[in-house]
């Protein structure tokens, strides 16, 4: 089958790998589409040492097990279910986990993926394939609806790219009160045709009016800004991973008793059901899409220039 | 009066310092004990750029207002009452605040302070004046309490000094799941004294079992250690300010959906409360004391030798 692996750092389309191995409790599945996620751009720079077939947002076809012959969408943890932590709850953060196209597990960008059947979720029929795409990142934002309550807070979203645009839809739906501050103009004018309240970080002064600020930068700058901008005791929720050891000053933290939050994976079945219902509108962050083979390009464009989201079409 | 003033960076024992100016709502109090807290120290060392009279854990007679002749102590947080901030319930934070020694108002380590009568707490007789010193850091322990729900939870306390010591017994009374991890024999034998559950960092290995890890180091590596130590969506309690900017990979508070929790002041209600009913020990911790005029001396020795509680007798 085709895939596009990262082996000693280096992105490599082939044309006859070998196609995945399915355990008796998983699906295989025939990849359609795929997304190009900030995560595969720091995989390739190294982040978990991760070698083997990239890939972790995906739509495609079942070919066994409780979905066969249905379009899929797939969790990406893969996790024991039997260890304490998964049965404290917590299987996304079990121990013994593989995640696809991250750690342990071959990944989407490929002709066929394995996962366990448990992870299947059905894609209803007029959910298209770009936009089941969308539904693992969209579940990570809805991770944070998860995580706190955020009725009538104060909701400042950092960062224009694209988890900062699925953030800034999903939790509108929570609190009319969410501004997404960025930098890239053209992004912003995207977010505010999505109704969404923007304010382009030159012009966001110093005033403490956030109760909660979401970092979607990947940069240290996000969380200087997010101390600068959250009222005393308010929450900083970090979505994305800040490569390396950023200096950083953590005295405001104390002084101001914040509390600052990780979030990761979130559930899949709050994401398909919002654009089941069209409540989130992803296509206009489809800026650029590939074939498979050409997948490297993707990549390349991804870090050139600002673009929001890069799919791979597959089959 | 006396006074030990911090001017251009270097600790001074004045003589004849002018007493406090006392304005309308506030009440002139006679110190006779203060103790050395370790964010004296940082003051010393630049922190917060304070200049005035130090010190921040005391016991005195207010001369006037509600306890008039009675031993009080002192919330040190001097808040407006008015903006936003404290009106919604946090004037620990207000925008407007001075701090007793040190943010904007000269502090303990003289024979008078001035502090709003609102401020004060009467002590009751049979707490002495060694205890009572230890209100205001015992409060800090307590605030703890206020910010998570300990019950059931595995709590490791990480740093064996002064707050370190105190947080152990604090908590204890809320989970029987508390242990002490420290590097100082004689530091963890004294809490091993007062009941702790205590454990060497060396010898303490990778195991993450901790729902709850406080950080009382004042140390990076106590925050490093956390990360080690805690669970999936463990809780770090940040009880102390770390100085400077150091370098920090925060990618495990992503990946693990940690949850960081800063936390300053606390109420003294329920330090004051635990003094009287004696459920917590603070005599073992006082391993100096010196008069006023010698206080210089006790700032030496806490920097030079691992001694948990320096006091000074001022009346």
């Amino acid at each position: 089958m085709r895939a596009m692996r990262l082996q000693h750092g280096q992105l490599r389309f082939i044309e006859d790998a070998p196609p995945p191995v399915v355990p008796a409790d998983e699906v295989r599945i025939r990849v359609t589409r795929a997304g190009l996620c900030e995560t595969d751009i720091q995989l390739v720079r190294g982040y978990m040492a991760f070698e083997g077939v990239l890939g972790h947002e995906f739509v495609g076809i079942a070919e066994s097990g409780r979905f066969a012959g249905q379009r899929v969408v797939g969790e990406i943890n893969c996790s024991c279910h039997a260890c304490p932590t998964c049965l404290e709850g917590a299987p996304n953060h079990c121990p013994h986990r593989t995640v696809l196209g991250i750690l342990g597990r071959d990944g989407a960008f490929a002709d066929y993926v394995s996962l366990p059947d448990r992870n299947l979720h059905p894609v209803p029929d007029h959910v298209s394939d770009d936009e089941a795409v969308f539904v693992e990142p969209l579940a990570a934002a809805f991770r944070v609806l998860e995580q706190i309550d955020l009725h009538e807070k104060r909701v400042l979203i950092v960062g224009d790219g694209r988890l900062g645009q699925l953030c800034a839809q999903v939790l509108s739906q929570e609190t009319g009160r969410v501004t997404l501050v960025g930098k890239h103009e053209t992004k912003l004018q995207l977010a505010r045709d999505c109704g969404i309240d923007v304010v382009h970080r030159a012009s966001r002064s110093d005033q403490r009016d956030a109760d909660v600020v979401v970092d979607c930068t990947g940069s240290p700058s996000g969380i200087t800004d997010a101390f600068r901008w959250l009222k005393p005791r308010g929450i900083l929720i970090l979505k994305t991973t800040v490569a390396g050891t950023p200096p950083l000053s953590l005295a405001p933290i104390v002084i101001d008793e914040f509390q600052i939050i990780g979030s990761r994976c979130g559930p899949f079945a709050p994401a398909i059901d919002a654009l089941t219902r069209g409540k989130i509108n992803v296509r206009p962050l489809i800026q650029a899409r590939f074939p498979l083979e050409r997948a490297t390009e993707g990549f390349a464009l991804v870090q050139q220039q600002p673009v929001l989201k890069v799919l791979f079409d597959v089959s």
